[in-house]
């Protein structure tokens, strides 16, 4: 194998492939990335068997070939070279040489067809999606999927639930359930769980702007992304994940109307008292034209006033204001709508018009 | 007490004299900053008995009065505030109420009159100095300092060795001495050791600009620096100081002229080749033209060419390529000179004209 290619085309590929790479793991080839070099292009892949990308950057080729090289040490190589072409040759102690102006580098490589190929995803179901939507919608979401250690696998991945025309992106951690859903064309229906993993890497490659598309999609064990330059095989999650619907369709009886900002703040401020203290919540009080927070701990004490538009019953709640805070700060709206039923019952932060994120969090109950 | 003042006022103020809190103490006081309002100011200390910061601003003062608050609850507290006025008021439980806009706070409090006063340095010895220049001096150097576990209290700190009408400012760590000087005004001169910690925090207040200028005094157990709006007080270390003058007046047989940065990015890129690798120094050949810089371990192998200037004999040396960066990042000259004597010697890295740099660094001694 031997190639000539751009410095900064070379750092973009192996940044967008080591996201797949493993970093602790008893294979060594699953800390390498793939190189190979093949018609006018080299193609590079990091495969950690659960997550697998692949991109392609332009290269003069002088001669066809492939190498698995360590990814740390290739990506921190590549990234300090001086700015100008970088040559890469495999030498004869299997491994390759790398050349940029006055620098020359050699590092092991290891047998290139030992490298674990990516899944093949050949399927015809799926959709097409905004790279910027979707972009958007893992961040307004993936907060509150379940921790690894949970417990509950099938809740540390994400539902990706298309019915009725919509996308659906779900996550739930048992106390809390946020969606986020779109418009999206495709002749199905399906559920499908992707890894939280695999979508926060995702999320790192995805293109902010809204008409770089992408495609997606699955069989019955794997589902692909595939962009402009990149590919994204990762492996599903089995499982039965929660009936979420039913949670949100439920019957509220109070509806609220606030400015987030000026609510994200105050719960942000009340949550300084509460915090490291596990039983003291943040309280909520609804008047007729206030929302008054409240938090009272052996740390102090916090009283904060924000303007609402009541339509319904006054109540307390007493609720975990991370959950609060981790919604308020997803959403980009400047105006929202709270819903509550009794202070028993749990509340769902929405749009003041449309169903396109529903933040659905469980109170905590208090004994007093 | 019963004070209102601007919040962003508040906010560097506290941020100012938080620096010298203690965070592990088993004295909750320590924990604290003084709050004392009086004659129209508000004076804020912060004193971990090393350290002590004392700063004030302006403030309405309704009601005169000292107070102790912990110093990161009282700190998150203000900083999320609304952009308002504050208002401080000591409360009937022994504690403080602070009030902005619509948010309002109780947080404990302890007795104000017991908290530990800063150290009077009342003495003529001393300089005045630009605190962009000090600032700068430090940096130059305090990467050089001992590690607190090396087990070797004094060198911890920075020597300020002031004599001729210079100020040097030194840090040792038994394999290399960095030294800055700058020209300065004192009627004595003496030598004193000031902590590490000490002088990092002080840099992190220290303005930038030349022209602010700064007072530094002291006696036997403590130094003082008083800035605009500051004073620190610190501890001095106790103890003899390696005698550095004779190893940065060795004598040398070869001097090299060489590009900063260019000598730079090559180290930085061997290094990565030689990192983690103990005993795989990076090493370095003079030629007539070149500098030769090759690092060879079990991860691969680097080669570098940078063109120098030579005035001497070739020579090939090793050495830990860290204090060679950590040197040559802290410089900010785009021509340097290093002189060497051999192999086993150690070289010296200073400004191509005048003394008011120099960085020693011991070779590492190859048994090959």
């Amino acid at each position: 194998m031997y190639l000539i290619c751009n410095k900064a085309d070379l750092i973009k590929g192996v940044g967008t492939v080591s996201k797949a790479v493993s970093v602790k793991t008893t294979m060594p080839i699953l800390e390498c990335i793939l190189l190979e070099a093949s018609g006018g292009e080299l193609t590079l892949v990091g495969n950690d068997m659960d997550l697998g990308i692949q991109t392609t950057i332009e290269a003069r080729i002088k001669e066809e070939g492939l190498i698995a090289v360590n990814a740390k040490l290739f990506s921190e190589i590549i990234r300090k070279l001086p700015d100008d072409d970088v040559y890469i040759e495999t030498n004869d102690r299997s491994g390759i040489t790398i050349r940029c102006a006055k620098s020359k580098f050699t590092v092991p490589g290891q047998d290139g067809t030992q490298f674990p190929a990516l899944p093949k995803v050949e399927s015809e179901n799926g959709f097409v999606i905004s790279q910027g939507t979707f972009k958007d919608m893992i961040r307004q979401t993936i907060f509150s999927i379940a921790a690894e250690d949970s417990g509950r696998p099938v809740l540390t991945g994400e539902l990706i639930d298309v019915r009725g025309g919509y996308l659906h992106l779900v996550a739930v951690d048992g106390f809390r359930i946020s969606m986020r859903r779109t418009a999206i064309n495709s002749p199905i229906d399906f559920k499908v769980i992707v890894p939280g993993k695999a979508l926060s890497e995702i999320n790192k490659i995805l293109e902010s702007e809204e008409d770089a598309m992408m495609q997606v999609v699955f069989t019955g064990k794997y589902i692909m992304f595939t962009m402009n330059n990149a590919i994204v095989v990762t492996r599903l999650l089995d499982g039965d994940y929660l009936q979420y619907e039913r949670n949100l369709n439920m019957t509220f009886t109070t509806s609220v109307r606030v400015n987030r900002r000026e609510l994200l703040d105050s719960i942000d401020r009340a949550a300084l008292i509460s915090r490291e203290s596990k039983n003291s919540p943040v309280r909520l009080e609804l008047t007729n034209e206030l929302m008054i927070i409240t938090s009272n701990t052996e740390r102090g004490s916090a009283y904060e006033e924000v303007p609402i538009t009541l339509n319904g019953n006054g109540m307390s709640v007493a609720f975990n204001p991370r959950y609060y805070l981790e919604a308020l700060r997803s959403i980009d709206d400047e105006k929202i709508e709270i819903l509550y039923a009794s202070s028993l019952n749990p509340c769902i932060i929405q749009a003041t018009e449309g169903d396109d994120y529903k933040y659905f969090i469980l109170p905590i109950r208090l004994h007093s």
